[in-house]
Formats: structure tokens, C-alpha cells, sequence
């Protein structure tokens, strides 16, 4: 069955997933967008040549019967609303991160869904469908390092703008590793405790670069997690789990090696955008095919957006209050007790 | 538009190229099946679920008009003729190597190609879709180490079964990097050396293993390529290109790495399968996308076909004499005078 | 000039010293030994073949004219004793660590010393003088990753015996951490804290396994150092130092790579004594050799060993609290004021 | 026993060798020294503050009672008289490369030292006492790799000087590879062929560089070593053994890694002096410690010598015809069967 989607907010991000879903993957159709700037959505159908209805708000487009799928790449604060309805209608969702802005709107998407008697929700958080990260969470899973005890991560991007504050290492930039770390080692996050270390002088006076998070689990485990924006090298993602029986990590990107100019070298990206590139890919294809073949999606669900939010508004507390602080999570209900796991190389 | 696909050969390759066709990729729908062995092509549209007509025969299939492209995936020995036919029927081809088992046939095939005007065919050459190769081919062509002056590339695998022979490291193993490696330096071949090491006691009363290559170009690039079948270790590919200014090497296939057991490791891939996965996406993926842009295929052509079925031979000779074997190509047609060049990160 | 050693302590690092001096280094000779056991010193002549007079204590061999150089290798509470009786007398001192077990009385050896009026004390911090520190310091120091901000460390060993409690994990091991960081980024320490991870389930009762210690600097540079000792794969010595331009590794121990049953490896050691092995040489030469050009050390003095003891008792403290300690250190003297540059590769 | 060294040639490596036999290592002690240039001889003396008499010939230090050991660092014509001089007056001999310039004259060495009945002379093939060689060669020992069937080795210099001609390749670079491939594999040489690749442009009128050398032993190992000295990006020694089982690699020198400016990057050295600068050291020190334990040298042989010598005679001439040469050595003496094996990590 072809997928017919919907898609809330035609904006870049909205635009490339468009653009996969008609040139690059199998199973899926746009027959349906929206924009508050109707302008930027008729566009869109013209550029990608789309056969598709352009609504005049996302209700409307979540009442078409061909919409089998509601895409939200709209802003931030417009998410909660759009998902909402669109569970109650009984449509699937891919929401873009956030699910919502605060864990309340979270939470009630969640309700919405558990109502609805099926998972239909499922949040961007592509690092899950990174290669590098799957094959790390298999190695996990496999016992090859035994239990873990550690994580050390990293997160570095060459520089930002001046509109990115201290806050924002937390709500853009560690919400990807907020997400993919509980999900790497199966446990809840517990506290977090922020430190920051002699700022680097390519930042600017409302950021705080770089900044040091350790952020323990409920079995115990010490996540070391490091946001660095203004590294001026690269962009640079890193994760390493030390377990009682070994040390894995994260996969380096893969580049050429050469052998020049006195240095034995391969590259680091720059640009974020190659980093997840075939994540993107692989994370709509399987959204699409978790679909038609189980009836629902297998990513990460509401209540990882859930977990994701209550964990982002600790964090950025952290930051404010240099003290420990909690990280508290309603209980998991068993609607969402299965983590679903990947199959890949 | 999407492309109409007759496969013509329903074995394992044949169906693997249904199934990325059908369910991965974006495009491309199959509507015509035929095999030597009816009953499979009826069982292969039954396990896709096709909405596919079978033939009795390539012509049949051929004529059917909302064939657009015919999917040789047929034995070896088949491919000419079916190549052949369809080109004359004006269709656009996809053939799995090798395109003709003859430089003659090769040659067949060029001929008919050029007297339709416009190029038709596509070899199956997945290796220049690989993104590896293509960084390595771009680390190249940019200057990054200076004009090539020596290659040295490296075939292993773990083992073979007792049916593969001496020969067959050249026309199965070999034939790879001997289309890989003159697209990378954009040169043509001009001899061929062959040394047979100490053979390894895993290898059996019929082969020779391991072989080294010595293969010369135009403009005196020597390549030093390794064939190792029964190597027991992993799957291997190695690529390192030697130039005025420095060396490039293909990257290694990417992998979780460990410290354990008094070891910091990666993995090998044991599987050939995994190592070219992606490619065999890209170059379908491709293959479609250029017909649809440009109206013929960019990836490797007949002429492609042609050159390796010459150093083929010229390896196979060499394998028997000991000596150095001209490596004689007619005069290359203005016609396939282009190369065409992937675009890639 | 040959120095005369007089060695204080002939237990198995007091015997490897004299087998370096005696048949690797150049410039020193072993002229007089004592021990709490006569016998063990005695035998150590023996077994040497040294042309060495017994002492029964130190107090004697000190007063031995042909001894220039005291080497103490007793256990650790009986260092403090004869390195301020052998500075009394004005002869030089190598201690092993530490060289005092108060930093009370590592005070004491400074002001002795100090009223000597030149430095005559080397504390055996070994690290300083391993190649791959030095050349890290170098590229610190040339400014090739511009001004550190976060330093990571790791110090891993296979197992620990029963007798290792927690308190060990810094005055045994952290110690070595403490003494070599603080030179690399040539600042002082001001507070610590510790978090303890879920312990792995290869340590015992009295031994919380592993440790992470968070040390700020003077000027704010962060270093997370991890104490893990029995994390089972192997002695692994990692250092790493983030700064605002890049950032710097201490080199991998060396080891032959392999490409063998599906693995990619090379060797961690399982064995501590050959990680130094050769840094033990280069620092006793490199004690000899200034005392012979300069007169006077210039590898880790008695202020270094001083810090060594004030900073382990603020981790100490750290450790039983669970909150940030200060790290108190009296006002440099002048006479101390010249941190030593080894000159290598 | 201090072994009393009389040295021959005071030029560059010669007062290299002075320098560590007086001031890093333990056991030696110059005593005499003598040069075609007598300037030069006492200029020595006096640079290094030797107690050594200087000698007007080579005769008469060889004749000097105090002198045990003969170093022969003059030029490679005059080797061989010294040599065949010092083992005739039972003295040892620690003789840089070349023993002697012909085949001829390594053979007269050879049973001139057969005659006083025990090995005498060391050869200064230092290699074999750089640390990641007998890492590498106790991993085939030890059979890691299984039996070796392949070798490829590298030797690349950034540049050389126009007096550098085609067959110093052979007689100046090459012949550490010459020397140091046999023991590893523990097989004598059968034959050699050359292949000139495409001339890189920074060579000049009367180089051919770079060269490749494919050398197969008696036991049906092929080795492909390549001599590049005008590579440009730096002093770079590559070896990599394949064997049935697994293929080993010599480790790369050891350098800071950095992550900057995009790359993650380690240093290649550009100054070949640093690259073998504790094989140096320990080569000397293990001459002396082998014959004050054992009574005679175990490092590299007079036969070695021989053994270079016609090797590299058969490579010159191999450049010169195109063709494959045969290597044809005199039987192996008795004397010279047993192949020291080198201890260490
Ligand atoms: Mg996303
Ligand atoms: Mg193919
Ligand atoms: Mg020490
Ligand atoms: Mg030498």
C-alpha cells in the first residue's frame, strides 16, 4: 500500500523530507500540505512537481481521507497542537523534534495515543537509524562489553550564530543525545549536573561554550556529556560506553585517508547536514514500512519525546543552578514498554 | 515517470534487484518477468507481489510496451543476445556483469548501441557507486595527491568453494578492480604480469591462490593488485593510490570498534553482501534518476564492458604464459568519450 | 663525572634502578646500598655484582663521601626521614613517589631544601618523561590546539588485588594523573569532586570501581579523569586535551596491527611495567645527565611532590563527601618558579 | 667488563656512535680512534672529552691491546681491509653498512672469520633492533599470520639530492629492506624484477623514482617493495607480512594525534635520523651485552653482509635489464646457521 502523507509546514526541513519520500524511497505519495505561509506551500508542490491538495491549515489536511500519514515539520510551538488532532483523527504521525515544547504537551499526546488503543506517533530522532549507532546498541545488546557502567559522549559543531544561547546547547543540540543515549544503554535518566568549564573565546556573551552535563541513570550509569558549538574543527559526534567487559564506540565518519604533507589524515565533516544524511533516509523508509507491515511505527514514540522534554527542562535547571537536579519521570506506561529494536548489519 | 522493468533472469541477483526496485527505492515498478525456468518467474512475482506479466522468452518480454528498461540478470553466456535485442528494440538496458562473455560480443553490443544514437546500456558495475571509491575517486581528480603514479589494490576473501578455479580470479574476483581502477585514474590498460606467491594450504589441487597482478596503464601508472580467496580472515577490499603528491586509500568499511580482551579492534565483514550493499542502491537508484533527467544512463557503459572483457582476457593469458600480455582496445568512439562523473559528499 | 648512588631501599624498584644505572644508562654507579633488611641489601650487591659498601641505615650512607646521589626506594612513610637528612648533608635525591605521605611534611623537604639554596630533589614521576607526553606537551605548548579548556583522562588497569581499597584509587593511581596534568596545561588545581558510577561486578567489598573525578584548574580548564582498575582488557593510559583551536591524544601505546579472524586489531597491554619501561630510563639519564651539565635536576621537584600531596588528600576528602573540594596550595616560591621543559623528538 | 672500542672513520656516524657508547649506554668506553683525516680524528677527541689515543692507520689501533672492539664507520671502499684486519687479530668488529662493496669481499670476511673459529663482527643493519620489527617478526614466529606467502614493503624519503642516481635506490635505500625481509621471514632470496612506474616529476635526469622491486624467496614468498624518495610528504616505512592466517603490519611511529582544521590527523616524520634513533642505541647496547654474556655479537653476521651484498648486486642488474635476475648465494656455512633471535616486548 502507498502511503498517502500530509505535511504541516513546508519550511526546509518539510521540504527534504518531501523530497525523499518522492525521489528516494519506496512506499509513500504527498498528497496534502499546509503551511501558515500558503505561499511557501503552493511552491513546494510546484517545485517538486507534487499531485497533491495544498490545505489552508493543518486541519483541514488532517480530515482528507487520503491522508494516511500526518508529516509535521512545522515550528516548534505549532507541534503539540497539530499532533493532537491528528491522533484523535486517527492518522499515523512523523513529528519532527520537539514533540512538544514542554513535558505537559507531551503528555498529552501521549493520552491522546494511549486513547487511540495504537501507536501512531513516532518522533524524528534520527540517530537511532544511524548505522554507526545501531551497530553500537547491537554490540550493547550482544553483551559484548558486559554491562555498562560509563558513557562519554561528545557533541561539537565548528561555530553557531550569536542567536544561539547557553539554553540552546540543551534544547537543539544535547536533545539528540538526551534521546539516543537512554535509548542505547535501556535505562531512565535519573539527575544531571552541569559544569562549565573556561569558556572559549570564539563564543560570544550569552553562551556558555563549552559546557560539561553528567547525567546518571537509575542502575547507576555515569554519562560524561560534552556540547561544544564553537570547536571551530568540525562537526564532531562521539560516543563511547565503558562496560564491565570492554569499551565500545560510535564508529568515526568514514573519509579517505591520505598520506600528505607530513600528516596521516582523514577528514571531519563540517557540515551537520552529511553527518545523518542516510539516517534521514532510512528512518522514513522505515517509518513507512514499520506501517505497512505491523500496522504502526517502531521509532521513537511519544513517550520518548516525553522523556526528552522532562530531561531538556532538567537540564537547562542544571544550567541555571550548578547543583545536582532530579530528573523525574511519571512511570512508563506498558503501552510503551516495548523498546523496539533495529535490525541491520 | 515511472520506469517500466523487464527482468529477464529470476535467480538470486534477479530478485534482489526486484525486491530494491519495489520496496527501497524510487522510480521504477517491475511489469515483466521472464526466466529459462518458467516456474520461477512465476514464483518470483507471487513472492513480490507483482503486478507483473510473464513471458515466455526475452523477445516477448522485450516487446511488451510498457517495458522501458530490460534487467539482464540471466547467466552469463545469455547476456549478449538479450542485450543485444533490446538494444535494437530501442529499450533502455541494466546487465549484470559480464555484458558479453567475448570482447567480440562486447563489441556486438557497442555497435548496436551506437547505431541507435544515443546511449542505452548500463553494466553493473557497483563498485563506482560506492561512496568510498567515489571520495577516493574525487580525492583524485581534485589533485589532492597529484598525477597517480602506482596503485596497489587488494581482493580478498575468507574462502571458495572447490568449483572456483585459477581462471575465475580473474573473470569473478579480479574483473572488479579491473573496472574500478581505470575509471579512478582515468586511464586505459596497456599490459598485464602475473606472479603466483607460495599458494596458501587452504587452497585446493585447481587454484592458484594467492595471485598478484601487475598491470600497467598508458601514461605508466603500475597497479599491484592482490587476489587472495581463501585468505580466511574477512572480506577485504583495499585500494591505495600512490601519487607526486601523496597517497589516497579507500576507507575501511565502517565498524563499532572495541577495547577488549587486550585488544583494540573493528571488525572485518566475513559476508561479501554487506560490503557493496549501499552501491547496488545507488547505482538502480541512479540508473533511473539519469534516465529520467538526462534520458540515458551515466554509469558504466558498454565500452566499460568492452574494456574489461579485453583485460580479461589479457589476465587469463597472462595467467598461463608467465609473461607480460598486451592489453590491446580498438580505438576508443568519440561516442563513449565522456566519463561520467557521480556527485557525491 | 660518574655520580656515586647510594640507594636507600633495595626492594624490587630499588633493584630495578640499580640495574639501569649499573648496565643501561650512562654516568652513575652504584656505590653504596642499605635496607631495614641487611640481608636483601646485602644480596642485592650479590646478585648485581656492584662495588658497593652495606650500610646498616640511611644516616650512614648519607655521611658516605662517594655517595652524590641518594636514591630512596624504601616504603613510602620512611621517604620523608632521609630526603630532608640527605638535602641536610647537600646531596642530591632521587625519591620515589611520595616523597613525603603528609604534604605537611613535603613542606618540610621544600624548606630544607630551600635552605640549600639550589634545587637538589627529583620525585619519581615518571610519566613526565614517556615520549608520547612529551611530544603531547609540545603540541600543547606550541599552541596547536590553541588554550586548553577540558581535559579527559583515563587510567585503567586489568584487576586489583583484595588490598586495593578505595582510597588507593588516588594515592596509588590518580597520582600519577595528578602530578602529569597539571604540568601538561602549566596550571594549578583548585577543587575536585568525585562521582562514583555503578560499580562493576569484578570489585570487591572495600573497592568502589570505577571512579570519576572532575578537577578545575586555576583558570577554569575542566578535567575529567576516570579511575577504572578493573576494567579487565587491559592498562590503558588515555589522555586527551580539548582546546579552543583542537585537540590533542596521547599516542596509543605501539603495537604490531593485525587483520586476522574477522578483526581488525591491535595489542593493549595487559602488563603495566612495560607501558614506562622506557620512561623510567630517560628519567634517571636525564636526572644524571643534568646534575652533570646544569647541577641540578630538572625533572619534578619537591614543590611538584607537594602538590602531588595536598591535591590526593583533597580527592581523598572528595571521595568520602561526594562535594566539591577545594584544593588549597600554599603560594609558589620563587625558587620553584621554573617549570622544566624536556627537549625530545 | 668496560669493552675498550677503537673507532675507524670519525665522520657523522661515527661520532654519533661515540656519542652514545660515552653518554647513553653502559659497557663501552672509547679508547681509541683513528681517520684518514687526522684533524677530524682529534677534533673527536677533544669534542667528546675522550681518554682515547689517536692512531695514525687502522693497523695500529687494531693493534692497541686496550682496543677489544673495532668500529668500522670510514667510507664503504675501506670496510673491508679494516675488517679482514681486526678479525685476523682476533678482535671484535661492529662494522656499518656496507661490510664490504662486492660479494667477493663480504666472502673473504666471512672466512676470515671462520677461520678464528667464532663470530666476531656485527653488521650495523639497526633495523632489526627497532622495537616495532621484533614486534612484527615474534608475531610470525610466534605464527599469528600463519606461513607468510606475501610481503609488501615501502620505503619513501621526502627527497633526494641530484647526486642520488637509479641505483642508489638499490645500494643506499633498498638495502635495509634487503636485509631486514630474509630474517623476518626467516628464507633466502631466489630472484628479483624491476618495474619502473610513470616517473614522478620531482625527480631528476638520472633517477628513476620511483622503483618497484618484486623479490620471490626459495620458499615461494613474493615480496613487493617499493623505493619512492622523492615522495614529498615524508620519511615513511611501511611492512606488511600476509600470511595464511592473517596478514601483520610494522606499527606506524608513534605521534600525537590531533583533531584540527577538519582532519584528524597523526605526523609522519620528514627526518629519517628520528625514525631508527633508539634502534641505534639498542643495537650498540645489545652488541656490548652479547659479548660480555655470551662472547660474541648476535646481531646481524658477516654472512648477512654477504647475503646483502649479492642481493644487491642481482637488484642493480634487475634495474638495468628489465628482466628477473636470478639471487644466487654460496651455500650456508654451519657457523652461520643459527639466526638470533632478538627478546623484547
Ligand atoms: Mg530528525
Ligand atoms: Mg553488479
Ligand atoms: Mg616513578
Ligand atoms: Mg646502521
Amino acid at each position: 500500500m502507498t502511503l498517502g502523507f500530509g505535511v504541516v509546514g513546508t519550511g526546509a526541513i518539510g521540504r527534504e523530507h518531501i523530497n525523499r519520500i518522492s525521489n528516494k524511497l519506496s512506499g509513500g505519495k504527498i498528497v496534502a500540505v499546509t503551511d501558515v505561509n500558503q505561499e511557501s506551500a503552493k511552491q513546494t508542490v510546484e517545485q517538486y512537481g507534487l499531485d497533491a491538495v495544498v490545505y489552508p491549515d493543518d486541519k483541514a489536511l488532517i480530515a482528507d481521507p487520503n491522508v494516511d500519514v500526518v508529516l509535521v515539520t512545522s515550528w516548534g510551538p505549532a507541534h503539540e497542537a497539530t499532533v493532537v488532532a491528528a491522533v484523535e483523527a486517527g492518522k499515523y504521525v512523523f513529528c519532527e523534534k520537539p514533540l512538544a515544547t514542554t513535558a505537559e504537551g507531551c503528555m498529552r499526546i501521549v493520552q491522546a495515543e494511549m486513547k487511540q488503543g495504537k501507536k501512531l506517533v513516532q518522533v524524528g530522532f534520527m540517530r537511532r537509524y544511524d548505522t554507526g549507532y545501531v551497530a553500537l546498541k547491537q554490540a550493547i545488546d550482544k553483551g559484548e562489553i558486559g554491562q555498562p557502567l560509563m558513557v562519554r559522549a561528545v557533541h561539537r559543531n565548528p561555530e553557531v550564530s550569536e542567536a544561539y544561547v547557553t539554553e540552546m546547547a540543551v534544547v537543539d543540540t544535547l536533545i539528540h543525545e538526551i534521546d539516543v543515549l537512554h535509548w542505547l544503554v535501556n535505562d531512565d535518566y535519573k539527575s544531571v549536573q552541569v559544569v562549565f568549564p573556561r569558556k572559549t573565546k570564539y563564543s560570544h556573551g550569552k553562551l556558555q561554550d563549552p559546557q560539561l552535563f553528567t547525567i546518571e541513570t537509575n542502575s547507576g550509569i555515569v554519562m560524561n556529556v560534552e556540547v561544544f558549538v564553537n570547536c571551530k574543527y568540525g562537526y564532531d559526534i562521539q560516543c563511547e560506553v565503558i562496560g564491565e567487559d570492554g569499551v565500545a564506540y560510535l564508529p568515526e565518519f568514514p573519509s579517505v585517508v591520505t598520506r600528505k604533507d607530513a600528516k596521516l589524515s582523514s577528514n571531519i565533516l563540517m557540515d551537520w547536514k552529511y553527518r545523518f544524511m542516510d539516517a534521514y533516509d532510512i528512518e522514513i523508509q522505515d517509518f513507512m514500512d514499520s506501517i505497512n507491515k505491523k500496522g504502526e511505527p517502531q521509532g521513537p514514540t511519544s513517550w520518548d519525546g516525553y522523556i526528552a522534554a522532562v530531561t531538556a527542562d532538567a537540564c537547562v535547571k542544571a544550567q541555571q543552578t550548578g547543583q545536582k537536579e532530579a530528573i523525574t519521570l511519571e512511570e512508563r506506561p506498558v503501552f510503551y514498554s516495548e523498546n523496539a529494536v533495529l535490525e541491520t548489519v
